[in-house]
């Protein structure tokens, strides 16, 4: 895994995008959440999913959060370490998907970073943390309000998007890409390079090249980006 | 169960809220789902569910529809007969939760009605079947497109309403609710008995009386009322 | 008023809409609002207003149904005959505006119709009172759980639109407009005129002329309508 | 033409889905566009498009609706019989795209249909006329207040659909497909068979059948079909 | 007041909306609201309230700002320093609320800040003047093309929750939330202790103690926290 | 152009509006489109437009990108030194309208901005080449997914406004404001105008001076106005 962590870290979301294209993927990107303002915008690991349904008065009780079994809590404490907790939160940001005190635990487990396509409280609290959280909006209504944590550990959508436990985030300033883990190795390859070519190219368009016969590649192009890696090299 | 469905079935789903309202539930309305135009406008039955994510390319393919255990398919054969299969569509009727075989063959197998809270295609060939489907928009394209079924009998979300399997499901043509399988049986009764003094209300109204004193009831209304149902029944 | 009203009584909302176009009023058509499915589709009147803002837990309780001031009861003894209630629902049909009993009680006081820009319960129930009902969507869930009402006779806004106590209501199949009060005359008149002169153009178009120098009117074409609306009455 | 477009009569929008889906077309619903109430739910007939922007108080004056160049208008009177005609209204219904008398002079024409992801005004008028008119919801004000018409017979968007001029547009009252011209033939041919095969496979779910083995056709099931159907013939 | 205000001062809104869930109040965040960006994020007063409706071209004409009494106004004159203006904008950020010039004259008058479901025109120059401006989006349309103000000091809808006047408003990056008058004192003094109890955990967590057994509290980790208390205050 | 270009410069987007708003055009601001955050937030210069379609499978692929002629890619480079570049992007942010080759392209050829009313990839590199770019929300997928380029230089609709090429576009931190070409210079010398006055005013304000009498304008007011810009200049 560490060498395609390390390719991974190494790329963009929108790169990733590109590579996921070209193999039939069309629908990989989590709509609407992005890193929260003030934290950090990178984060690579497998997914470790948990999955809710809406609150009902009955069972999203305050009792409900002392139960080690109630999967959101159970959660924070079972995500393995280098994993990327994501939370299906039905793509409703009007209760918390989690605060800072569950940022915090995550972190101090080595836990990669924690996904919601709801909201989060306490938002300045963990982006000072300097612990990866992405989110759609600030979301300061304790989460039983409308949250009610039912699953981990299955298949979930997250930002209108497919996520199976162990499939791979990564994020950036620009959002989150979901890669199916059974490709990730090829992706990761595949985007490494297209990362150099870009370099190259932007490296060449900053000095006045056309984007014709540069973006997308040519034989003539790829040639050049040849002799500008070895020129980067030496 | 008999009774209980019998109740139920003589009261509306206005009425229910009024009598969950009071029991503290607020939020047991599936949102923006409606009895199909044409198509029978009353269910009853307790919930059997579904569970689907956003389709991707990979694995939401022709080939899955041919699989006995694809949840979709699985739970058309696996509904009891008086159920009410309820399918978590995560309010996308960008393409059909089902179609006119599918539910023919509920129907053929006794299961009491289909709820999605996505789209149907096949929308006047379903009305012609006189089963109750209820869903949010015609939408024509083949599920594949945007849903793959993952999961039966798990706690699921509706239209913005947690639905449990065994959950008691009432439709009308004002849409539908769901009530907690813990308390099916006292909301049945209060309903039952509003419902009644309702039409007594009604019935005051339309010979000129004033909504004041008698909507909500007071103990001289109580007492009109139970001598109008002596009346109706001699 | 009978002249006007009956003059607004034999136009469209379509043709209201391009008369007010002309004077500079380009937004008095109520958004998303229609005639409840099989209930009347024409309504005309002066609005009588409601005006409500999201309930609170402590105060949307059943107890203020009872309250005789409760504004939205209150407005049902208040509203004048031949009047149009018209409640600002702030366009949310999470919650009814009201329902049957209530509708009934207005149409037993002679009031012209009930509007909101949130949707009602009871919806067959009220179809069958013959009653002008226009409103959003279904919403069975009891009023309380999402609105309070806190004003009658006030300015409000209702679909988008700024409503004035007295302004004038007009509905048919595609909708309402409303019309200041202060032009109401004016628009009326010009109105059935235009109306006068498109049965015309649909007698012409439908009889094979184009509609250039047809429609919108020439010199010509006015001259051509003259005769027909002679040959009509002769 | 003639042929496949007797072909396309007898097969559904939903069918068509599912033959656009096997060759890798995944967004072909024109969305949120339905019949109009009460009017006919049918139509089949090559696209001919208009392309409209937002209006502009200088621009969408009502003298422009007197330009024989105006391409709303233009349009009209260009469009020839058979076709159907597809505006652009960027999925914006607070103006009308059209009305009763543009319909009747299309209709005169023998133009096939009218649709527009914006909505009609004067509704129940249009559907009197007998003639197919497809829209998202009913639209009384002037088009003018929100749309300018730019354009006719150019590639353009509706509902959330890329449509080519000359693309294939059917209708029934699931709602529109869109095929691309190039495929229209292979497409028909195949929806047609499929359609004959569903007729099969409906009747025996009806007779008790579970559709596993079934639908999806395996080679037995297309056994027992090719049976069924010579039954029929003879 | 001032012993309620400096305890509300150093707590944060995620915290309040807690205090009030456990009362009953789970509605009480104004949705989609946040602190101008670069502006101040803290706001803590009682709140001064505007209504508005849409704009109707023949009132909301550049007259109405010259006139004294036009409430939108009016209020900027007449609100007391210390309270917060919200501002009831029907959560249409197409036209301002208000501009540079009016906050700097709220500043100038003492008022603790301003708050609209809406948006706000001149923002960088807002966020300049560091006086506490809380919006939905940026909107440099003049107001009067979609707002006119009809009244102050009546209850509102902002962001989706009641606002009476003189309720209390605590902001912070996460947003706003609104205390009901009557329960200010208690909830402030609970806040505050919880606040209290939340910093502790924090300091746990972070040097690694798990979530369970202390979050929520327990006796054992409560007699903890004294201890941390104890030592904090030494 | 450089005198109107330079006036343009020192005016807000707030003030234009209300310069157009007096000329009668009351929807000039693109809704929903703001500066990249940390990117440069003032752009001047005339449209220079470019129009998208929903993609289709069969035509929106790599391909395209390679052509000389595809539009998006065409109108990189031909959109002349000092022009804005718009592109209508169905205010679809699915997918990327642009990313930073193509931006660090026109900043080369000297192009004066970038807009979509679509979202972009590559937000932060971006950002850090200190070129002016506009758009809804970061839209990492590759262009393809969603969109498909059809034309350059025609009318566009660009969030909900109308857009003719050679129509000036100003933007600064609160959005973008289109003038339409014919009024771009009689705007441009009001707007200044409005913005001296309003510098003075502030500098009342802040000074204390209550808004009654000053904004708006009275004869007094602007003869202190007077007297205060002789002041500045001495």
């Amino acid at each position: 895994m560490s060498d395609v962590r390390s390719k991974l870290e190494g790329v963009s979301v929108a790169t990733l995008t590109t590579a996921l294209f070209k193999r039939g993927f069309r629908n990989q990107v989590i709509a609407g959440v992005r890193p929260l303002p003030g934290g950090p915008v990178r984060v690579v690991g497998p997914a470790f999913t948990v999955r809710t349904i809406p609150a009902r008065e009955d069972k999203a009780t305050a009792a409900v959060l002392a139960d080690r079994n109630y999967p959101q809590r159970a959660a924070i404490e079972a995500a393995p370490a280098g994993s990327v907790l994501v939370m299906d939160s039905r793509q409703d940001a009007r209760a918390a998907s989690g605060g800072d005190i569950l940022m915090a635990r995550l972190q101090a487990r080595g836990v990669a970073g924690f996904i919601t396509d709801g909201g989060m409280r306490d938002c300045p609290d963990i982006a000072a943390l300097n612990f990866p959280v992405f989110q759609s909006a600030p979301a300061p209504s304790i989460s039983l309000t409308h949250h009610l944590a039912v699953d981990t550990q299955v298949p979930i959508a997250c930002g209108g998007v497919a996520v199976f436990p162990g499939d791979m985030i990564v994020g950036d300033a620009d959002g989150l890409v979901v890669i199916p883990a059974e490709i990730t190795d090829d992706v990761a390859e595949e985007a490494a390079e297209m990362t150099s070519y870009e370099a190259f190219v932007l490296d060449e368009v900053k000095g006045g090249a056309s984007i014709f016969g540069l973006y997308p590649a040519t034989d003539e192009s790829r040639q050049r980006y040849q002799d500008w890696k070895s020129r980067a090299k030496s």
